[in-house]
């Protein structure tokens, strides 16, 4: 469950009911109690993009959003965390293989997300679906399955336009 | 005041004292009464690079950290915000010029934010400081003030380097 913009109701810190104020340009949730300004920071995910011998990887997705779909190995970068840690984790958690990241593929905004594309290379690991992925395997562009989400669609299409 | 790991007492939602669950692999403060569980998310920074005639765009830092010395024109990126049109926003909003990004240069992981860079050029408008600069200036390589942010030197490094 995410907190939506205007969905805070009270002041996490100090538990007063919130109000909403001119803060740092714009009108933010903020507490009269304690002066907590409430900033809703964006959700960032990772992608990671491995290909190997002419093939992708792709894990089937098996929760929703667009759930039995297929997509790059992604997920949500943590407070704190590096987001090329964050796709090495996710590529691990969800394909059982461990990759290395080459570089820096592109940044897109995908359903209000801010996706950080990475290229990777596969260093170890077996290749066995995990966490919230229900399958992984390596698809040639002659032979991809019904896919997920923009970020995904766009960087297959690239690579296919090669 | 932003809100830290661990700092989160109440539940933003239903106000109820708020407690820890292991929730999608981590620990996370979590409502037992009404089961919103809260994600930190990134803080995500937009920073502009705008060379123009052999110089750079850097602005003077009105506030701390690192008040009093340059950094590229940069800000945070809110949820729901496109990260290109937070650069736009930002670069006009301290520098008083209008920009168009010209392309994607890194995404570096700096003091705990995330930095996306991109390049950009002047459209129009002129240059003032404002908002959180307290000045704005072109740059030469032979003229560099103190600058701010390692994402800042990073960038300026490389470009005293070509």
């Amino acid at each position: 469950m995410n907190l939506n913009p205007g969905s805070i109701r009270f002041c996490p810190l100090c538990g007063a009911p919130i109000d909403q104020a001119l803060k740092f340009g714009k009108m933010r949730p903020y507490c009269d109690q304690c002066h907590y300004i409430h900033f809703e920071d964006p959700k960032v995910a990772v992608a990671v993009f491995v290909e190997d011998q002419g093939k992708i990887l792709l894990v089937k997705r098996a929760n929703d959003p667009e759930k039995g779909k297929w997509a790059l190995p992604a997920g949500y970068v943590d407070r704190g965390e590096a987001p090329a840690t964050a796709a090495i984790r996710e590529t691990e958690e969800e394909t059982g293989l461990i990759v290395t990241i080459s570089h820096l593929i592109d940044v897109l905004f995908d359903s209000g997300n801010i996706v950080i594309l990475y290229g990777a290379a596969v260093q170890g690991g077996a290749l066995c679906a995990r966490d919230d992925a229900e399958d992984a395997c390596w698809f040639t562009a002659a032979e991809l399955p019904p896919l997920a989400f923009r970020s995904t669609q766009i960087l297959v299409e690239r690579w296919q336009q090669r």
